[in-house]
């Protein structure tokens, strides 16, 4: 290893030896983000947002694939509208921004900015619905939302974060579920396939669901250090808001009926999964499938003839991909290969003098630190491979990550012990009671993160907390 | 004409009569937006939402053609940044909004929510900049901006919109002159050849440049009333921020640099352009290259055999185009017809058991209401040709209405006349002189548009307010 590329990487902290500021290191060596002149907020990098735009794509495609527009509603919504669904406002008042001016006036009714939509949305469909036949309404937006928070990190709690929020109205219950479940299961298709993160998907406890739902479902996904991640929840909010905002419409019979109604997000914290659960000591892994760039071609030696010619060509041949030829002067060929190593490209390809003389390239792949000769001739074939193999691997490699790290337990003593030899997911029996979920928490920190669709008998079925039987088994993890 | 269809284009005020009122009923009927419960602030409805996302998709793509990348600031700018560059305050201070609690307690300082961001990103840019190296900064976020507007009309005038904001720093003073003229051109060449929209390109006058601008450049659409439409802005910012914000960088001598610096935005407005450039008394009218929907086909007697059928087939055949057919049940064809010529899509294609016998169509294009037997065989041939058709009628009606509605004039008193007969830009000669500008609004209501790159001669080259000798023609218009 070069003098210059130890440096670059000893610029980031060991994950072992603290995983949070390792973290910081990534985002800031790497440029996704940076801390911002308001406390709590950050700004998203050239290199940051990029990914981002590679996720709200393969979403908003399947939004749109299955009949969901976008539209945008209003930043801000009168005090008067928040408060008018009492768990919505007892759940989100404590950390809403406020407007108290306005064109050097005072106003005569403060206005939060958007810590979600709900309100807002529910207030013009109440004056857009008439009839069953305009039914189902499935809208979304892209757009920032503010949550004043009291400690921060960049991506995963910032006091604003970009997110989409659908909404949707539907004629019955049996549509908003289905609903609630489909928009949970394109989270969850694009985070497996294109994030490579494996997602333990659920409901949420009656405590942990969204202010003014009937049921909330997530998908929570597993970091290195053990702690879980929300990383994107469905709600069907049944007729909650529907009746609080006198939505009502004509139905089939002719008669006034209030729709069900639903709704959903995901937000930048994704990017937060990306970094915690592919990241390595040298920086960040980026799946192919949402990486930027997919490609670095670095030439060696390249001022020496044909050497640069080689790598546009190489970039030409390559051009239904993302590549960059980093032609840079003045730097080695050393300290580029830790650059993009650190910014996480999956695949690098390497080509000098000598390699053209061979008809040959190399490929480094950024998961294994794998070298391997490829002929020029085979280039295209090699780099879809390599680049689908790079892909599963990550899945396959935060899949085994995650059953590593997730272990049963049947009583708290049991499950603390665990938490401690090897944090991570913990499956339990819980008897449905809150003063048990409280008390869990109050003892070993974790929550229950969601009571998975697919269920099991752990021990003889006895609540891990009371020990009284119980019929719901459920994973518990410290979270974010 | 049937009945259902006079009272549906009844519901639109004639724009003759009335044009404001025709202008709000076209975007209420075609639900492009409505109004919302804050003041002032608008919702943009799925239809208007998707034409924002064909506008910016056009630009976007163009962004990163020449090297821009997006990125997102905060939303929220503290006071003392926002005051830092004398004149941008003076320009923004009045109108903007106040964030002044934050989860549940009173801020230390207040945040105005972003009008522009040129001051955030300023503070970071002084942050980011080290050495020439990292130059150029070629940067832009799509986003929400907040300004406190006391009249306000959908699209031209909110309260909060929709935009892109651009932020550049060059080494030289050239290439950022070169930047601001690019993006210009870039503009332009979208709104020209997407939105059908022809421009008049030029500077601004001292007096309404952006506020912290070295120099502003334009583009100005004349809308059908006559009055003029701003309607994207690109500014060579100089070095005013970047002394007021410290950005020093090491520049190829070794010495310590101000860089040059340009922003360029434009905004959910042109939307507003489209409208009143484009729309007749029927309603919208819309470009094919930026239409949600290209072409709706909408089945004749859709009960007989065959007919839904061949609609399907068609749709099929049509693929590569935004295609809808309408086959909603309880709905006469002239009802439909009358709701999608409203909405302004710009091919109707008819088919019915007549035409399927006959092996035809009926396409009736939205500009000319042409309608024209098309035989299936050709029908893909047909569809191509006629939608550029349409796209290129557009702007050149749009062009005629321009010219037409484009006067000269050499006295005030012969200006008041012109716009009287026959509202639209005038032509004149001005001094250069702020009192003749100042003046010459007073008396007429018309502002200064922008000295226009292609410069004439008007009457003896006299400005029009002092009868001095004046070597700037300018574009003058009342405007929204």
């Amino acid at each position: 290893m070069t003098k210059e590329k130890q440096q670059n990487i000893q610029a980031i902290t060991n994950m072992e030896e603290d995983f949070a500021r390792w973290y910081t290191d990534v985002i800031m060596k790497t440029e996704l983000a940076d801390y911002s002149p308001v406390k709590g907020f950050m700004v998203i990098r050239p290199y940051g947002f990029a990914i981002w735009e590679n996720i709200k794509n393969e979403y908003d495609k399947l939004f749109k694939q299955t009949g969901h527009e976008n539209m945008y509603f209003p930043l801000l919504i009168p005090e008067s509208l928040l408060v008018r669904e009492a768990e919505h406002v007892e759940g989100f008042a404590p950390e809403v921004a406020w407007v108290t001016h306005g064109g050097g006036a005072e106003l005569a009714e403060r206005l939060c900015i958007r810590p979600t939509s709900e309100t807002i949305i529910c207030s013009m469909y109440s004056k857009w619905l008439q009839t069953w036949r305009q039914l189902p309404f499935l809208y979304n937006q892209w757009c920032s939302v503010v949550r004043w928070e009291k400690t921060t990190r960049p991506f995963l709690r910032t006091s604003e974060f970009l997110w989409q929020e659908g909404h949707t109205l539907h004629e019955t219950e049996a549509e908003a579920q289905a609903e609630t479940m489909q928009m949970l299961n394109i989270y969850r298709s694009v985070a497996e396939e294109y994030m490579a993160i494996p997602m333990v998907v659920g409901q949420k406890s009656e405590k942990e669901k969204f202010a003014g739902a009937h049921a909330t479902y997530t998908m929570e996904a597993l970091m290195h250090d053990g702690q879980a991640l929300q990383s994107g929840t469905s709600h069907n909010l049944g007729q909650h808001f529907t009746k609080a905002f006198d939505i009502m419409y004509t139905d089939r019979d002719g008669k006034r009926s209030y729709p069900y109604h639903t709704s959903w997000g995901l937000s930048t914290r994704l990017i937060g999964a990306i970094i915690m659960v592919h990241g390595d000591n040298s920086g960040l892994v980026l799946p192919p499938k949402i990486a930027p760039i997919q490609i670095v071609i670095v030439p060696i030696a390249q001022h020496k003839e044909g050497v640069l010619d080689k790598a546009y060509e190489l970039k030409n041949i390559l051009k239904e991909y993302k590549v960059k030829v980093d032609d840079a002067d003045g730097y080695s060929p050393g300290w580029k290969f830790s650059q993009w190593e650190m910014k996480g490209v999956p695949l690098r390809i390497e080509i000098g003098p000598k390699d053209i003389e061979a008809d040959k390239c190399v490929f480094v792949r950024r998961d294994t630190k794998e070298k391997i000769d490829i002929s020029l001739d085979d280039i295209q074939s090699a780099v879809a491979k390599t680049l689908e193999d790079i892909q599963n691997n990550l899945y396959k490699r935060a899949l085994d990550m995650r059953e590593q790290k997730t272990s049963t337990a049947v009583n708290i003593e049991e499950m603390k012990a665990k938490l401690k030899e090897n944090p991570g997911f913990i499956k339990a029996m819980w008897c449905n009671d809150r003063h048990c979920e409280d008390t869990i928490k109050e003892q070993t920190g974790a929550s229950i993160r969601c009571i998975p669709f697919e269920q099991e008998i752990i021990g003889e079925g006895k609540c891990i907390c009371c020990g009284s039987p119980a019929d719901k088994m459920v994973y518990l993890a410290r979270a974010y």
